[in-house]
């Protein structure tokens, strides 16, 4: 019994590749009324990234898997509709996992009430959700950037280069962004600070990055795979590091094409004591307050910027969703689900 | 006007790939008399070690060239016989880099007066010495083996692996020892305390290595190059951390071969969250104190073994050293230039 319809997105088929629109379903249904200490939540935006492409898949990973015919995984800012528990009331706006639907039942576990008083909502699953501390703990950790250092970044005009890339400048390092375009190079220089970008649509763009990077690069923060590896490896400097972070463009083919692997050879780990290290943020719980307390800080004084690209309807996050892994966004990509 | 005759191997020509005997050259000459605040040393002993092979090219490497005609660069023992410099006397022992030669001047500079108190003088080459640091820093500053995890060395019967093999143990973690043929996989299990020896000659050398690791790698000392990184790369486990270290494999050869290349994938260096890391003893000179009083210790008290594979003859160190890139050597290797 429930007087409640919601609207969903399920995962028909697992991609082969690049997802396809058949590999999502729409569906219309109904939402149980919650019962004790549960909360009925409702979607106002979803947020979209390229973890997500990982969930579609059965292979091993290091998140979980999404079944067929389950809804689409995502983190979402919702708001309390309905509440029978007490750590939560009516209209609390909070931060879920509730994947992509317009209505969902929680029992008050994964959930994170937001204060709107540190930062609008959406920057919770942006330069202060994952993504930003994917950005902090990479650059805090492995990147170590220094004065005078040059720090590359790919996707930089995303939610966690952007950040990659004015963490180097807060270093005081020489950031250097890879963005698609135009309008994403004038983007990062002129609104995030970055000293150089550098479109890799360009026919000659290992040159450009080369001459962008005339002092050698120091910190190559890996967020997207594929080509821009392939660049940036003669450039590293001794002593070098590579935080490795995210996937974009990995997540789009099955099989790893060619320069998904690494490009090095020992004879130059070696010989230029380079460092290269995957991580993941769950791992580093105990940086999490430094990192919302400096970044909150900085968006409050506006010495951290964030663009953020609304789509606006749940039904066109899967478009949405491809164009993100193409890299077609402009920004942290969110679906305003519900005002 | 010099009393001195001397015996010295000079490099003749930069080999391609393996050396071979016309890249050496043995030369007799004639020593000057040392002047004001000069030492004459005699070689003692030779210590012969793959780095080497790398001063022999004209590529940049992380070590200086040696210039076709010079005398073959090399870490020695050698005996004050002649002391104009009041640092030293008449018949202190002293670590030098005297290289490939019976005799040689020195200002004093970059040599070490030897304590034949606190271990025998060849130990300061070989446990105790840059092979034994390597070991060392690797370890703890990168391998960082905790009680019960699985660590990986190849080489086990050298002076780098033998040491990381022992550090294992010592840490309380299972060490796994890579080696050719049966009597060093004895050796290693015997004299050594490592827990499992694998013979890289064996046909199914990479089924041996999983069987010798049923719970994974959690550290793989990466001292050789060559096919173990292809066998070990699928054993390891989460959080596995990689130190890079020496190179014996490709020494031997101009351009890398395909094993030579990290078989990493970012997909697995990300979702295994690895560590590859290079790195060079010289950069660590804040370790060297420990590591001499805990190796020192060990050397003393028993519980570190090293073994020396001693030669006779300055004129047979370029068969010994070419045998030693094919691992033909048995232990530390050094040749006994004068008694």
């Amino acid at each position: 019994m429930s007087n409640w319809s919601a609207r969903k997105w399920v995962l028909a088929a697992r991609p082969i590749g690049k997802p396809k629109e058949s590999d999502f379903r729409f569906e219309t249904g109904s939402v149980a009324q919650p019962g004790d200490n549960e909360l009925l939540l409702r979607t106002k935006f979803l947020s979209l990234e390229p973890y997500i492409r990982a969930r579609m898949d059965e292979a091993k990973s290091y998140a979980t898997s999404t079944a067929i015919g389950e809804v689409m995984f995502g983190r979402t800012i919702s708001e309390v509709l309905v509440s029978n528990h007490p750590a939560y009331s009516v209209g609390d706006i909070v931060l879920a996992k509730a994947g992509w639907q317009t209505l969902s039942l929680s029992n008050g576990k994964d959930l994170r009430k937001l204060d709107p008083m540190i930062a609008p909502p959406t920057a919770f699953v942006g330069v202060l959700g994952i993504p930003g501390s994917a950005a902090y703990i990479g650059m805090r950790v492995i990147g170590q950037p220094k004065p005078g250092e040059t720090v590359v970044v790919a996707a930089a005009s995303g939610a966690v280069g952007s950040l990659v890339g004015q963490l180097a400048r807060r270093a005081g390092a020489r950031a250097v962004g890879i963005v698609g375009g135009a309008e994403k190079c004038a983007f990062i220089k002129d609104k995030l600070g970055f000293d150089e970008a550098v479109d890799h649509r360009a026919a000659d763009f290992e040159q450009r990055l080369a001459a962008a990077c005339p002092k050698g690069v120091d910190v190559y923060f890996e967020n997207v795979g594929g080509a821009v590896w392939t660049a940036v490896w003669p450039l590293l400097n001794q002593f070098a590091r590579v935080p490795v972070c995210g996937l974009v463009a990995q997540f789009g083919a099955p099989v790893p094409p060619g320069p998904d692997r690494v490009p090095a050879t020992i004879r130059q780990i070696l010989s230029k004591s380079l460092t290269i290290r995957g991580f993941i943020v769950d791992n580093y719980p105990e940086l999490f307050p430094d990192f919302e307390r400096e970044i909150g800080a900085g968006l409050k004084d506006g010495s951290i910027h964030q663009r953020e690209d609304v789509v606006d309807g749940l039904e066109n996050a899967p478009a949405a969703f491809m164009g993100m892994l193409e890299g077609r966004n402009f920004g942290k990509l969110l679906i305003r689900v519900a005002d």
